[in-house]
């Protein structure tokens, strides 16, 4: 049996990398999909590209893993690209166990397609993508937190950010007849 | 006793017709109320007066049910529009159970407006109008899963939305000056 | 529209009342069913006849409200005894909700009886039966918990079990061959 | 991959033939393993082999579905039993989540065993068991909610217990002299 | 032991003021911390500095307890401004208990910052910043909710909103060429 | 600031020990409180001392730790042993949260005791005592789930009742004219 891994790893955690690695062992081939919205993209920290860049660095030691990707209803990714494949997806003791239940039964009401759910450790059950990014925008340390391919990216963010934030204040600096902001 | 059943209906659901169904076998009246804010406008897939036709088409066969309108705070409405009416609100069993009785808590406390809750069947459980636009946008098949004429509206819209698409193709090929656009 | 309210009533809570109140004002008449069960018999506070005594005096006010017992399934009760009628329910913040839609959904589902909800008032949030018990038997002060017909129970229950203790510590002291228990 | 379903199955219902069903389909082979605890022994309303029976009807056209059992730590089973397999788990709309993720941490954490969850269709989210036990014990109908293997079980039990109690009832009708029990 | 309260308060609202009050007999000193963030300024009601007046306007008659803002991660704030502190939450009946949580824990993991949790009484259970300025919005009255200086400030905001539309209005009527829009 | 940590601690478990540590560092002087009920005493692995001893043997390294024990409401306890203590419960991230709360309101309704919430750490989110009586009674290893005191209670009471087992079984064998049981 195979499985798909959707989500939008923006970037992936070390609780996405531990459902991942269990699943690994259970299904014959696991194949993880970045779903991608062409109407949310803007709001993404990292391209559709760097994502799947840092995926595929973080799970080159799993031989039966793959990075894909797909752009549109993830039924019709299930019945197109992959068949006879079950949806995998975690649970985390900490999670809004609600929604993933809803959006299980709709796939299933709507395509047909069974979702199977893991359990991540509960070390992992506070890790989320949008509180790593949070805490990295902050320059706060992640590393514990994600694998080292996500690392490595948010560190990079944050320094072009950082860059950027600096340029304009020096930019600002040449320009003294424009008011500066009070804060 | 009469009930109002507030939202935002965009569009009706099969769930919301089934709390709808049942309602109107325990209330003399049912009164559809579509609760609109001036300044939400924007983010709504159909406009008031859309949502309310819509309304209208899926509640004909229901002779105690009638179709209305309101800007502002629901507490105010019941005072003026529906004293002595109840609130009807449908629960699902995989749905915002806290928000709901915050909601309610409220109108409670700042309008003295009692709320009656009645479940939706099981099989609406994951059904939500929010759900059933992110599918419909994909051009994906909802009509189990909403009332004729949610459907309609919803086939018209996306076939709309599909000729702009088309319509903004056709103006970028006349202009080869400009880049494509990739992805 | 009638409404049943059926539960064990071991005693009447203030947030039964509450339920109740709302109720009466809503439903043309509310039936407070005391639901019994031959085999759970001795596990009770107090008898069946006392706890629709209770009911009785704490309803005495409220002219559309009446007392009622069953001995069996809720929706045989319904169907025979009160066809047409609806199940109420009250709702509270803190509460087990899972188990109430649990519930609702196997009496829609084998009876065609319906439940409507309605929550208590925030602060009988913590008030349930069986911490009542639970506090009256440490002699501990309930009375803002449960109507006066309750509070009046529990105290003579309490002291009758005071006197049983009492009687039976008399008992032992007129039989001193007997070994007094350690504890 | 093959996949342990435990549970006490007292007896089997439509939810948990539905998760099995799935399962099947799924995994490579599935053993449903009654639990079995000698200290609870009696609190069951069938017997052990009496499970296993209404399991192994319920089950014959699933080809690759066997049925097993155990008293013991579910862990040890799968250490010695079924090494390499997965436990199985069904998840319910309206279900103790929290319980099952408690249970399968335990699992991961003394037996390294893994847990994978299925969804029971939304129609069975409020069937479980004890609910069906309790109707058959008052004569209610639950064809709808249970495999026809436990059907036909739970009447021979509901008729078993009838007789039992006119026989009673007979018994003391020969014995004019002792008291007959009001209620 | 001191301990921070961090949070947005746009504006502080009753239940607030309930765990404060709660918190200052508890631990030796209290400072309310208003976490502001650059890239989320706009989306307030009031501004950081109005938050901090209202703040200091609600609290005088508590003298252990003092307010601050900090701009950044709360762990940051911790450990250079409130070494050895604990971070406060409170906890309400109806509330978003599982965010709190991954909140609480991921303070532990990347700061060592330990949270206490105090329950605000059942009454406040409904009230949220975000509905308080929903219904203040409309006019409706929410000075039972918030303390004081809360209800003042609103009154000032929606005060000012009105008069601002109503110079809207006004402008409009000058231009009477211009299309008035139906609504 | 002093606290009270009330509890069965049938045994102590390292969710406990978490909880404990962690208030050690932030209160004045924590009590550990055995409460027991003598209608329940039955119901306990371990009796009133040994849970004690338990206790202690688990906190000598604790200095400001105390083991105390109390039969009677937890609100009597705080208002005569530890008066301005508030109450300390731990919370889990798999856990009861609604009946904590329940708790803790009715304290603070009764007796005006105030409950302070820790959270345990995320690895401990699925221990809890019954579970681990449950796999120490068949004889599964909890050394890593609970302190040394607990395990080495837990291993001599599980050797005594394997010894019980032993005696019974050679009592039987040699009486060899009754029934050998099936199970």
């Amino acid at each position: 049996m195979n499985a798909v891994f959707p989500g939008s790893f923006d970037p992936i955690t070390s609780g996405h990398m531990d459902v991942l690695t269990r699943a690994a062992k259970i299904f014959d081939r696991v194949t993880v999909t970045v779903m991608h919205n062409a109407r949310k993209q803007g709001r993404h920290l990292f391209t559709l590209e760097e994502r799947m860049d840092i995926l595929r660095g973080a799970t080159t030691h799993l031989p039966n893993v793959r990075v894909d990707t797909f752009g549109g209803l993830l039924v019709d990714y299930m019945a197109h690209q992959e068949p006879g494949s079950v949806i995998l997806r975690g649970l985390r003791a900490v999670s809004d166990y609600e929604y993933e239940l809803q959006i299980a039964h709709l796939n299933r009401q709507i395509g047909d397609a069974e979702t199977v759910f893991i359990m991540a450790a509960t070390r992992w059950s506070f890790v989320s993508s949008s509180m790593i990014r949070e805490i990295a925008s902050y320059g706060g340390d992640v590393s514990e937190m994600v694998p080292r391919a996500s690392a490595a990216a948010l560190r990079r963010r944050h320094a072009e950010a950082y860059a950027e934030r600096e340029a304009e204040k020096h930019e600002h600096s040449e320009t003294p007849q424009r008011e500066q902001p009070g804060h």
